[in-house]
């Protein structure tokens, strides 16, 4: 009676780990949002599946706490990290209202790092992850964190760029930053990470104040020492060697 | 002739991507720090293996890409992930002073994430991921990204947290963001993930700026919204259902 939290990378099976796996083929049960659900269960034929569509993260949690309390050992699945922006927190939140199970987390690649390494090497010093979503964050609040972000330095790596009723959040984020960085400044966006149609783009943040981004995509904004080399964003390790900090 | 620069995850060997493997199985020489060489070596019995002391990673990077010059398949090999605070940067900036070789970066578990799976669920909400470690990077810019992140009430991740020549640098990290936040801050600390001895503490900010911690630790200072959970660091998913933000 034991209820997994797993990360499942970016979306290709080869960046699953040999531990998630596991947890998978330990579990009688795998949980998910039905698109994440559909990318592993060829690999677990003989598991019950349980998917719920997008937006319903709690009812699909409250189901895995339920199924795990009924004596079964279940996998909830997240792409990524089950731990950034990923279910992990919602299970822990949920779970004390029923009796007590045992809950694991199991580690996934974030979109932060499989997207950087598509990009080059952009997250080598210090940097901010944020979500543009403001469904459960205030507007004002993801504003202010972009403004402090930019201002100390930070790589910044944006989560959930857009969205149909958010189409212009990445345009003002853009705006936000150009008030303590250059147009010049590197950036880079990565589409698609580990799946078909897998792309990526290096282009000034001038360039990319004037960008459309879907949902799938990360986009990434560099520090004042990050380099575009033959096409790839590359954030210096340090400062010591250059006249900025 | 190509140069893999591949991230380890947190050094046991089922948190190693296949993608990760398939690297180094297709590689003729595997190069690295030796503590990270031995920790894959024994999987790897007829690769040629290449491993450098600590703080030469210059030397390390330049004697992997001229490997690959002399028309060998190399893995670089990195723990957690390559792309932060890896050799990722550091060998495409190198590699601009040598003739074209094809690089690619294949990402693994940094240890923000496969520490805050141990310690519950820290990084489910905008984070700022921040090193504390002054060999490369002036100690004035460090105290300003602490004191930026502290005030945009991110979740803050620290690495290199202390060495002997800065154990009292965490204290002082401490102090800055006890200017923003509470002393009843949920924090948490991790050691050795994913290694023979790993062990983490939930723990206030007021606690935490009076625990001492070596080089193997990653430390998680919360949000204002982060609570203890039955003794797991749970940050909530949004503001929206709290009286914060």
């Amino acid at each position: 009676m034991k209820l997994y939290v797993v990360g499942l990378g970016p979306g290709n099976f080869n960046q699953i780990t040999p531990r998630a796996i596991a947890a998978m083929e330990q579990s009688d049960v795998i949980a998910g949002y039905t698109v994440y659900i559909d990318l592993i269960k060829e690999h677990f034929p003989n598991k019950q599946l349980l998917s719920t569509p997008m937006k319903q993260e709690v009812d699909r949690c409250k189901m895995a706490i339920e199924e795990t309390l009924k004596g079964s050992t279940v996998a909830m699945v997240c792409s990524g990290d089950a731990g950034v922006y990923g279910m992990a927190g919602l299970i822990y939140e949920l779970a004390q209202n029923y009796p007590p199970i045992e809950i694991e987390v199991v580690a996934g690649i974030t979109a932060a790092c499989s997207g950087a390494a598509v990009l080059g090497a952009p997250l080598i010093h210090d940097f901010a992850v944020i979500s543009l979503s403001d469904l459960l964050t205030p507007y004002e609040l993801i504003e202010k964190r972009l403004d402090l972000a930019a201002q100390g330095d930070f790589v910044l790596c944006l989560y959930n760029p857009s969205s149909k009723k958010r189409s212009d959040y990445l345009q003002k984020a853009c705006d936000i930053v150009l008030k303590s960085r250059g147009g010049d400044t590197i950036c880079g966006i990565v589409q698609n990470i580990g799946r078909d149609g897998e792309c990526a783009q290096v282009l000034p943040l001038s360039q990319l104040r004037n960008t459309q981004v879907d949902m799938f995509t990360t986009v990434y904004i560099g520090n004042s020492n990050t380099q575009n080399i033959g096409g790839k964003m590359v954030t210096p390790r340090g400062y010591r060697h250059t006249s900025n900090g």
